[in-house]
């Protein structure tokens, strides 16, 4: 291991703060560093080589939370390892706390780690004449209604076989990784992050019967728009997204790239349930 | 009774001709007609009466589906029975069929009917240092996320009891009416339209504990928004709506008004759950 | 207030011990007390007077959990004011934990406390041609098939409207005292204590468009098991059962006796739902 | 294609009816045949070969619905093909009805047909001291309280690490084939049938927060009863059962055999959803 990039969450001083001391902390070990900009615009620090996503490294450690490394994750071309360091309550993706930090670095700088790959959905947006435009999520990809829209009817494909037509306020396409976040919240079922899988909920579904459904993520998933007149988006991870129109259609794949997560503290998938969703007690 | 209003679904021409065709069969029987602006349009007659919500009369019979009937109901002062007629498959509110109409109307004008009082909900918006903004509603009030927006936090109060702090989607504040509605599809009860109660029902909740709960309509509830910079909407019987800013507070008591409506099919609230829910199968 | 009885949870030395400290407590203020039979065993001690559920008394102090109030409220006659005290983790029914006992009597004594009715169901379980056999219940009442069988089918009246026919694991009739039992775990909603409603909550529903129904307990709710050979229940407060056959049927109605229990602690029911159901977090 | 056996419904007049005329169909054609005990008994027919689940053969036709499917699939050694067909409404696992039966059998003995693989669970009960129990299902294996019991605590391991203790009434491990069963009455999701995955569905969980969690097939899933003196019982596809004690254990893996189903109709998974559970309304 001869370079590490940090990126840290950029509303966050103490992830700046953190990142900055990470820095020096690796820079005495002879280890070459890459900040992102943020850090550096804060360190007033123009000397430090800058880290665009994507640059070639050893390791990307991300300081933030869940929503910080699921933004990493999805634009990171490659195999780079990533290590999440959560600086508040554990989420599901980061993998160590604060406390956790400098003890971690030194086994993983030691090659004392294993990494856990995550699959991610490849996302195309087809519109009618117009080229496709294409996304990429490590957690979902969302078709909803706005607030003021009444209910939308979508009509749901998989590998060219109807499987409904959905009157609800939209659908959620989410990987397993993505299973625990907004899936969890529309009564979609909880997945081993290792699973092939794509799992497609509906969310507040007009249609009683309507149930999430599990399916192979060999499969190209086919969500076309068959409302007019009211306002529908395309979400992204939560954090990207982009109107859609009557008859345009989202796709979703599985993506030839993963996302490769750092393990090391010997926590296992249950024991981040457990402790997430009070199961314990 | 003497004077009849009718109001059609203004998108819909087999409810204006429908109208159309009833004002004539009621003036062959000596009544009084007057007619909504889309009607007397499309009729391209401007000697009949205009109908204006809330004018005087001893009938307002609706032609259309639940949600004309909903607008009527919640604009509509007063206590004038609303007969509502249904062109499509019967709603929840509608009362007859197309086929019905006539047979039905004989009855009615010999005063063989009853009616029924539904609650409405006072609505009330408070934003700091403005005069509040009123509504209401004969459904629900909701307070939900735009699309692109995260999760938001909403505390709720009961009588200035604090409930929770809901970290969702948003909330739905139904009255029994309203409880086959929009609350059905976020899993909420189905309550029985004469109860004096409301339900609070939870969209998409974060916190996976979270459940409908069924409150006296004697108290005030009152949600608050507690999330900056995402955008956040009141709705109201999902159709008319406004934007919430961090801070505001939409407070829901019963309405001293009640809508009162016309039963005559002798279908029981029972028959439509089975009929429209699948219950029979 | 001048006689006491003490009711204990018969399997826990400790609520044991803590009956007899609080009958020496209360006999040196000058109260007349009534234990319990297991008290009395417990204490080897024939000499304080038996107290019989339902003996006439100015207070009954139940310590345990809900499931022993549920027992005591369930079977107590007349409206002797009950006080609940939980020496684990705080019930929704049990009012005060075991550190807020004597400061809690000393305000009992002096009168300085509210109490909160809470409204019973009478069941009747009729079968052709024998005299119903009549029950209680604080919670609820459940009909249910047993491990081994399978699904069964209920018709479900309320005041002789046929409801629908339930193909389900069983249902649950339950009070709003009982809306944060049995009945949230089959995903019910959550009843305000002192709403004059019962809910219908399907267990496992086949059809899966059955949701819970709220009606008012005014009605007469009624259950007929139409499945013949399998092994059904009926279960009363979760603590009494017997079996039902083809044919039987459940009816329940408002009973004109309530419960009332004593309220000292300043809690509200929403702290309660908080603390309980993790919705602070 | 040499030898057929036939199997129907023991309780269906109609299904032993269809079995004798579709034997003759079939020895019409110079086919062999072998009949279940119950057609032969029916037909008063000693003479037709006799028809044990495991006898070789080169097709089983099962007439009757999927309750007979199930049981013949779950005991069948081998790779034989499994045509079911429905007497009544079609279900999940028959694949076609009656009115399809000559014109598929033709198709079928011109060998114009495929087959589905669908994975089965072997089921190991064991209990200290004692040698284990082995069973296999095709559809799910269910510990379950029984109705006069109250909540249980069951804990679940997937590969030795501790998932949660579920307090519930049970616990429901399926397959995908069990996904439209059991699992979905008690709110499992939807799985593709071919999918290697099994899903853990708690039933009726106290604990608000506990969803269905869908795993490798790959693991070993663990169940194990931490409850004394209550009803608890393990139940295989809905069909067989055994009582469970304090301490006993419950292990599912993928079987090494699996169910060959024909697939003729041309019938989709996605086809059967939208039909059974009125998907297209």
């Amino acid at each position: 291991m001869r370079k590490v990039c940090v990126v840290a969450k950029a509303s966050s001083p103490e992830a700046i703060a953190t990142a900055q001391e990470l820095a020096d902390w690796l820079r005495r070990r002879g280890l070459e560093v890459a900040l992102d900009e943020s850090i550096r615009r804060a360190a007033q620090d123009a000397s430090a080589p800058l880290y665009h996503l994507g640059d070639p490294c050893d390791l990307v450690v991300v300081l933030g939370g869940d929503g910080t490394l699921l933004s990493v994750a999805r634009n990171l071309a490659g195999d780079t390892p990533i290590l999440g360091v959560n600086l508040g309550t554990l989420g599901f993706l980061t993998e160590i706390n604060r406390a956790e930090l400098y003890p971690s670095m030194v086994q993983v700088l030691q090659g004392h780690f294993e990494t856990e790959e995550r699959s991610l959905l490849d996302i195309e947006l087809r519109r009618n004449g117009e080229p496709p435009l294409r996304y990429r999520v490590l957690n979902d990809a969302v078709v909803a209604k706005s607030a003021l829209s009444r209910i939308i009817e979508i009509s749901v494909r998989v590998d060219d076989h109807l499987v409904a037509r959905y009157r609800s306020d939209g659908v959620i396409i989410s990987t397993p990784t993505g299973s625990t976040a907004y899936n969890l919240s529309a009564q979609g079922p909880i997945l081993f992050p290792r699973l092939t899988v794509m799992v497609l909920t509906p969310i507040c579904p007009h249609t009683l019967s309507l149930r999430p459904l599990v399916v192979p993520d060999s499969s190209r998933v086919e969500v076309t728009l068959e409302t007019q007149r009211e306002e529908v988006y395309l979400t992204l991870d939560g954090q990207e997204g982009t109107t859609l129109g009557f008859g345009d259609s989202v796709r979703a794949t599985r993506s030839a790239k993963t996302a490769r997560l750092v393990r090391i503290s010997g926590r296992t998938f249950y024991d981040g349930l457990r402790g997430k969703l009070h199961w314990g007690e």
